[in-house]
């Protein structure tokens, strides 16, 4: 099943607040002197009732220990969850045993103080690796967020899981459906730190809708894979990534197997805005650049051509010059290890051919570059293998400030 | 067999000259007006006798119009080849059919005025892709280069065979051995390019043993595993690399199945300290960073560990301005791919241990940035899987200079 493909009857409207603008859901943001600018740096999130939860997690291997306790906590309580709390300013990662203490013990906290059990928590961490976490500080932080949960709380939550992200990343809509009317919210942070390591992401997501956990996970991993599996910044894979669903049922609506399409388009109508916000605040980013892979011979290969041109520092520094260098893009698609017919291949920059029945186009150059001038970058090739595998992914470009915020964050 | 734990009775001599260093070899760099800052831009290498040949080509599927040719002629000679001729400022990739016309043209021009037959020459090219290579310019270089071989003329081919790259390679050695001595010399391209596009590298070298044509080619293939494969500047894979070697047997020592340990020895005293050269000179490069994995499941996951971290930028950056932040090599570990112990895991910067059973060190840090401060930077982690595989790779510090020289090399 392709998500971009469906064709259903569903009615989106934007809503305001985030996380909390499910029915039911309560959120805070508060600070607890973690980050040492003294901003918001912890945020709990909380469902009045009962939830099903699901969870994508990092496929690092040095995996952070709050990562560890939600996903034991997760598979504990067979997929119900009512509280999320995330720390910012500091991953918890490499910490040893005690790290592994400190994200039980948040946990914890955050099931006492939102009235909810042990089991029914999840706990995430962002920031820097290898350094300890203060025990104290972070429960304090539990303690007077959880005294500040509010209905209106999302958009404070969504600023305490920032780290220096350039602009806070929420969004909420209201789905209109022959099933009825439920919300889906959410919030996330990227990349675009000066402290913090990596392009580390981390999302929350929430709805109304009643659903079951082993569907709202199916729903979740498939959203997942076409919106913030799809986007790059760097290449890097952090030790902390997450992705949280709650749903809680207040709004009414039963999503069953017949309604899982359906839902799995409104997850997106979340997670994908969140998903591109992450790219468009990414370390140094001044475009967001669309990729679009045609002519594979499987999704999958057109998929890990799209990530190779993601991820090439030669496109993405082109990108950030204007430079319509399409040699470089066919170089990318030649060494990504799939099946290219450099005859038959076509490289387009928005809406301007460059390279086609191999041979270039040049003449059409100062078009290509008009087009690279803007904030909206399209780059759309095709593998020229006959084949219908397509991919879709969003990146930004490679600029100088990348490497400064990245080689001068600490002097 | 790996290169590196060869105990072998071996005297080498630095000596001049380069590829033209071994006996039997002439060779010439001149300028023909292919790039425009007129500079030397061809380059002519000529054996006086016939000579073994084999070689190395871009795995890229995006394959440039001199590789073709090259590998057609190398296949039909049955690996014999006398002359090499190369073109740079212009990669003559993607160009369609008129390309391959041209280097056929090349190869064609080159044997006549070399003096040698048809198959007996292999050519390249490196430069930007998908310009048209003017015909005219490079059949009179090839004329003029061919009157103007000498057993000088190394150090002008190395020169001619660079783009912008900051300084030329060369290196030659003298091998005296129990079977006699001979001497093996090298030139190489790399990256450090205002103006082309990719990390592009050419290498040739060439020897005065005697030497089957696939024994040679087993030994370069051997070599150029630990050498050129070993480096990496951006992890770009370019339309058109390759490594060429030439042995003529002019010295009189012969090289068989007992000598081939020996002989790829003593390739790699050429090939290695040339590999390195070009990640000296690699696009901005303010460092030379040595990475060493110990502790794979496999050499090959220790090399794909060892890549992996070649091509962070999170890495690459934290050298270039030299913070000590093992964190991010023990994530991009966690995401190799590779088995992985975080438990057991360690990370030396330096002579200086940061982490070690799942705990960090940091206390030590600042002499660890010392050590960064410097223009040799060693980088040792174990993968902690009590595994034997090894693995050493050669890369650069990414620097705003990277992103300065390709965003706006056109501008």
């Amino acid at each position: 099943m392709t998500v971009r493909d469906l064709k259903m009857d569903l009615a989106v409207t934007p809503v305001d607040g985030g996380v909390s603008a499910p029915a039911g859901f309560r959120a805070a943001g508060v600070a607890c002197g973690i980050k040492k600018s003294g901003g918001l740096d912890l945020a709990l999130i909380v469902s009045d009732t009962p939830a099903s939860s699901a969870a994508v997690f990092t496929t690092n291997k040095a995996v952070a220990a709050p990562v560890i306790v939600s996903k034991a906590r997760l598979a504990a309580s067979g997929g119900r969850a009512r509280a999320i709390v995330i720390n910012s300013g500091c991953a918890n990662a490499c910490t040893g045993p005690e790290g592994l203490e400190t994200s039980e013990a948040m946990a914890d906290a955050a099931a006492r103080a939102a009235g909810v059990d042990l089991l029914e928590v999840l706990v995430a961490s962002t920031g820097v690796i290898g350094v300890t976490l203060d025990r104290a500080k972070v429960l304090a932080g539990i303690a007077a967020a959880a005294g500040a949960l509010s209905r209106d709380g999302g958009p404070s939550a969504a600023r305490a899981i920032m780290t220096t992200d350039p602009f806070p990343k929420e969004t909420a809509v209201e789905i209109t459906t022959a099933a009825g009317r439920f919300r889906v919210g959410g919030i996330a942070k990227g990349s675009g730190m000066i402290e913090p390591l990596m392009a580390t992401m981390l999302g929350v997501v929430t709805t109304d809708a009643r659903i079951s956990p082993a569907l709202l996970r199916r729903a979740l991993v498939a959203v997942t894979d076409v919106t913030f599996n799809a986007i790059s910044v760097d290449g890097e894979c952090s030790t902390n990534d997450c992705v949280f669903a709650l749903a809680n049922g207040a709004s009414g609506v039963t999503i069953g197997e017949g309604e899982h399409d359906l839902f799995v388009e409104a997850l997106r109508q979340v997670c994908e805005p969140l998903a591109i916000a992450i790219v468009r605040g990414g370390e140094g980013a001044t475009k967001l650049v669309t990729i679009d892979v045609t002519g594979g011979a499987s999704n999958d290969e057109a998929k890990r051509t799209a990530r190779a041109i993601a991820n090439s520092p030669l496109v993405k520094t082109a990108v950030h010059g204007a430079d319509p260098n399409w040699g470089r893009l066919v170089a990318v698609m030649g060494r990504a290890g799939v099946a290219f017919d450099l005859e038959r291949a076509r490289v387009q920059i928005g809406d301007v051919e460059l390279f086609a029945g191999g041979r270039p186009f040049d003449e059409r150059a100062p078009r290509a570059s008009d087009h690279l001038q803007g904030n909206d970058v399209s780059l759309r090739v095709d593998l020229g293998t006959g084949g219908t595998g397509v991919a879709r992914m969003w990146t930004c470009d490679l600029s100088a400030d990348y490497v400064k915020i990245n080689a001068e964050y600490r002097t």
